[in-house]
């Protein structure tokens, strides 16, 4: 966003030390851009730089920065600045802080909070990880539905001035009682001696705070809202999750999936910041594992090797069939991973989905087949083009049922259909691709 | 959302033809849902049903659908319908759903909208497919800076009726200088009698039209903002990109780049719509050109054939090692590929990046190693041990290496980096490991 030359100012003025130009400089900057700035400064001036910021300015920046950015700020700050920092901070923001923490840190942190702040934290921090409990902030502003729109215009205008976000107001019945979300456009437009309850919709979407965070993702991808309010049995609001941390879990969710796409455990950090060992850790077990399946895949291998030192020439086919069956499995298990992530099938649809892919399956065998036969008359002659031919039709078809079917197998066992990963499809089409090869070959040789 | 018995219910009331006593149950529910119930219903009784729908409520359930449905339903409507539904849409929904008609047809539809309509739409359907300017909404509402705040509301509540969104107002100099975002919030939370300019951040995010759509998915996970205005290089606002078109962007990209890891073309609609032939047309090329590759790695097996019937014991660790090489490829690849496009990682890191994976690769490379040499003293000698023990080493590496590598090349010479995709990666490193194999075989056995 900001231009070269800009930054470039702000480089010289940070080696020069010229800080208070430099606090003039950035004070129109949004936060992400000061975040990436105080990224790039080495350790000594981050914080000169970070204390220079206004005290509003600086939480937003250091909610915007790496968790182990974050940490490394805090060993510079003294008790005093951590506790205005951490108050500052809003309280999803700050459970996304406390989250990455070691549990003895977490409790000094907590012990720095003014009681309301911690009350509200700890609230919080109860619920499980990765559910939306985590997520909500309890700082939005809720009115009464018997009110004028005049009198919760006044309430919106007092209160808001410390709330997280008042872009939707939520309507209450009673003391606790969650009716309605409504958006504060609503309020603005509607003539203001109007009363609440006349603005309702009652279409009465919300979550539980023990739903999952994917189930947000869900709903604010479904209906479109820019918060969703958390209610719990008893129908008392929460708190709410606002639509930018949604976002952010949207795209968490996605890499991990990607991750998971390819046999390694999702990383608990970003790329950027994840550490050799963590790598190492997190994909290493995998690699180990699909050699189990790939033990297997030699196994066949050897029961057949009369048949291979008769015939070495099926060894010349053996890439290209296994090579295609992986490709094919590969390809139809993430077609369908991605369409039950996001909801665009879902368990119920298994019979359409596997219908389809067998039919697809049998055509791309089809014309594979056919492809491959040529090959094999060229190497060969027609026995050995009829047995590549049928054993690629029969190795597609497979693998890409294969691929089609497990997806669903996971899910109906309650399990995370990405993990039906390329290599582990991959690994297990060869297994059953090498045994339907030798099979056929076996047969057609002997005809 | 809705309960299973609301649902029924609305079933029966369908079977039985009670139309009105629908409409009156499905007055309140959000229109994705009813955009659900008529996905569900036979195509007779769903023009029925829509036809009672509000015309407010029944433009945006249009919306909702699924664009094989719309050109079904548009079907069963008379022209004067038709002109009323197209001329409700949002201008971004109907952008949205004249992208996916034939031309004629939507020179059709273009006929029928009233000219103030027909004008923004053209305006919007200028601008090239995957822009911001196909994303973004001309109604928005806009005031000037020397205003006070309460005349900015009293101009918000009288345009803010026909806009499709007032969370953000866009500010102006002059009669076109675009100034700054500013949310609804600040308005309402503001003295009255304050100057709108007294609430400009002038924090500057903006967006170009011609920019690519996921440039706006970029912005707004990094700036937080719920809208980004669309400004071109006069400074003038020529619409604004919102939230939740840039949700449903953000996950059409992830789905694309998805299909791409897979070497399968992204579809061009949903899984759940695309017809058999699209499925077969999108992934048969793949798979035949990447024939190609195995071909070569049989092409090596055939060249080695003398070795492998020398000694038949190495077709045994062939699937192994080749395995696991693609395994290990995918991994890095798919790390660097979604690290890229998150901009966790940028083409200014690969130094860094391919760095970190060389070093990991090593690790990897030096602990599957000595896991395959217990199975080479299994199956053979001392020999046999040595030779696949540091082939499973080197072939680990390598493909490790050009898994990282292979994004930022593409990025480089400006190709999407998802191109690296498992299937290319997993044939690249079988021919590479194929010839690294029998390279160290031969040798080792020789020596």
């Amino acid at each position: 966003m900001r231009n070269t030359a800009a930054i470039e100012h702000a480089d010289t003025l940070v080696q020069e030390e010229k800080w208070h130009e430099l606090r003039q400089l950035i004070g129109g900057w949004p936060e992400p851009e000061i975040a990436d700035l105080l990224f790039e400064l080495p350790a000594a001036k981050r914080a000169i730089l970070f204390r220079l910021l206004p005290h509003n300015t600086s939480s937003e920046v250091f909610a915007f920065l790496e968790p182990e950015l974050q940490n490394r700020l805090l060993e510079d700050l003294t008790v005093e600045e951590t506790r205005r920092l951490v108050t500052n901070l809003a309280p999803d923001d700050r459970i996304h802080f406390l989250e990455d923490l070691p549990g003895e840190a977490v409790q000094k942190l907590l012990n720095l909070l003014p009681p309301e702040e911690l009350w509200k934290t700890r609230q919080l921090l109860g619920y499980p990880e990765e559910s939306v409990g985590r997520l909500m902030t309890p700082d939005y502003v809720a009115v009464r539905s018997h009110w004028s729109v005049a009198e919760a215009l006044h309430h919106i205008r007092v209160k808001g001035q410390k709330a997280e976000t008042i872009a939707t107001i939520y309507v209450m019945e009673n003391r606790w009682q969650f009716v309605d979300a409504v958006p504060l456009e609503s309020f603005v437009l509607a003539h203001p001696d109007a009363r609440v309850e006349e603005l309702l919709t009652r279409e009465g979407v919300f979550l539980s705070p023990l739903a999952d965070r994917e189930e947000a993702v869900r709903m604010i991808t479904r209906y479109d809202v820019f918060s969703i309010p958390v209610v719990d049995a008893r129908n008392v609001l929460l708190g709410v999750v606002t639509a930018d941390d949604i976002f952010d879990v949207a795209e968490e969710e996605a890499t991990e999936d990607f991750q998971k796409g390819v046999a390694v455990t999702p990383l608990k950090s970003s790329y950027r910041e994840a550490s050799l060992l963590e790598l190492f850790n997190k994909r290493f077990p995998w690699l180990l594992a699909l050699i189990g399946v790939n033990l297997l895949s030699s196994t066949v291998i050897a029961a057949y090797s009369g048949l291979l030192e008769a015939a070495i020439a099926l060894t010349f086919f053996m890439p290209l069939l296994l090579g295609t069956g992986g490709n094919t499995g590969s390809q139809a298990a993430t077609l369908v991973v991605r369409a039950l992530s996001t909801d665009d099938l879902d368990l119920s649809d298994w019979m359409r989905a596997i219908g389809k892919e067998l039919f697809v399956g049998c055509v791309l065998g089809a014309a594979m087949g056919l492809c491959t036969s040529l090959l094999g008359f060229w190497r060969g002659d027609w026995h050995l083009a009829l047995a590549v031919a049928l054993s690629m039709a029969a190795i597609v078809v497979w693998a890409n049922l294969m691929g089609a079917v497990l997806p669903f197998v996971l899910m109906r066992f309650k399990m995370d259909p990405a993990v039906a990963s390329s290599p582990l499809i991959t690994s297990v089409s060869d297994v059953t691709g090498l045994v339907i090869y030798f099979w056929i070959a076996r047969a057609v040789m002997e005809f």
